[in-house]
């Protein structure tokens, strides 16, 4: 694969879409344009997959169903869009992965081994060059959501209730200790600003890996 | 569980849904009303699921995420409703389940040992009692459906080409034969009536050791 992959993971509110601008402008700074992709989603049938995932009128949604759903979104994404472009050289940078399903999935659903053994045929083979983890306090992140200039109101995954999401982010960091060559964790809790500065630090490095 | 659970399988024009509507006959004479449903659906979302699988527009899906949309249907019919109903002691009848699955993705579209493995997920531990396999040559159930009066037009999958029709029957009778205790092989190159005969003493039999 001649591209890179980057994937950008944390619990609501940690600043994920603020960094990922970040990431964004670090390439365009660089001359390269990168493609911009979110999971789930990102391709038509995915799009249409994640309709049904956010529907609120679908409470009644098995953990199961669930997963295999978000797997679906995540395989059409990778055949049809992620592969073909890492394979013309493309840079991708892509709101959320296979991370997220293992840490919602897996720990906060509670599904455990299966969640990895089906993404595992979800993504056939294709990992990204480096994934960052945004590490913060699911509490911090709530009272960050809740004081927003024009907070929405929450879709059927943010009104889970906090234990989940104190899963959720366990999983996380169990997911990143055992990825640890391809799993940055960021410190979420600081400015913008020093997120950002240990971010091109990896980039930098990544890049120089790449000959970039 | 205390229920019973019946499933129909064949390829298209093998006279599925004639022999459905025999089977339920069958329970109707004996006063139970037996729960009708069909896959990929027979909850609201796995109906959402099915329209996206059947639509036309959808002809990039990828093969791997055709199957998980597939098992995300079935797990979500098999938690809310299937599951359900056999505890409560019903009798169902499926139009397809499981093995359409292995025998469309794992033989016709080549995909092999994760489509039981991803399903195992999906079934949850949920067999058939009784699975009828409406045997006969895809080419006879092609020239059947192209003089039924008042045919439609083909959808997504109706559309595939004949070696894949054959692939997936050759799918299903290998299926048959490793699963020869649950799976009724059924010649489906005979009368409508006499094929109910063949149906009518696998369910009486049934019935017999179920103690109905």
């Amino acid at each position: 694969m001649k591209g890179i992959f980057i994937s950008l993971e944390g619990s609501d509110g940690a600043g994920k879409s603020t960094q990922i601008a970040n990431v964004r402008q670090f390439f365009e700074d660089r001359g390269i344009t990168p493609l911009m992709t979110r999971e789930p989603g990102g391709t038509a049938i995915s799009e249409k997959l994640r309709e049904i995932l956010l529907d609120k009128n679908n409470s009644e949604m098995s953990p199961i169903a669930e997963m295999m759903i978000y797997a679906s979104a995540r395989a059409q994404l990778v055949a049809e869009f992620i592969r073909p472009a890492l394979e013309r050289g493309e840079v991708i940078i892509c709101d959320r992965y296979v991370d997220s399903s293992i840490a919602y999935q897996a720990y906060g659903r509670g599904l455990g081994d299966m969640v990895e053994k089906v993404n595992s045929y979800a993504i056939d083979g294709i990992l990204p060059d480096i994934t960052f983890f945004l590490d913060l306090d699911p509490a911090i992140g709530r009272e960050r959501i809740s004081t927003r200039a024009g907070a929405s109101t929450p879709d059927r995954l943010e009104q889970e209730k906090m234990d989940f999401h104190y899963r959720v982010y366990n999983g996380y960091k169990a997911v990143a200790e055992a990825n640890s060559e391809r799993i940055a964790v960021i410190d979420a809790n600081r400015s913008i600003e020093e997120i950002k500065e240990d971010i091109y630090d990896r980039l930098k490095r990544l890049c120089e890996e790449k000959g970039i």
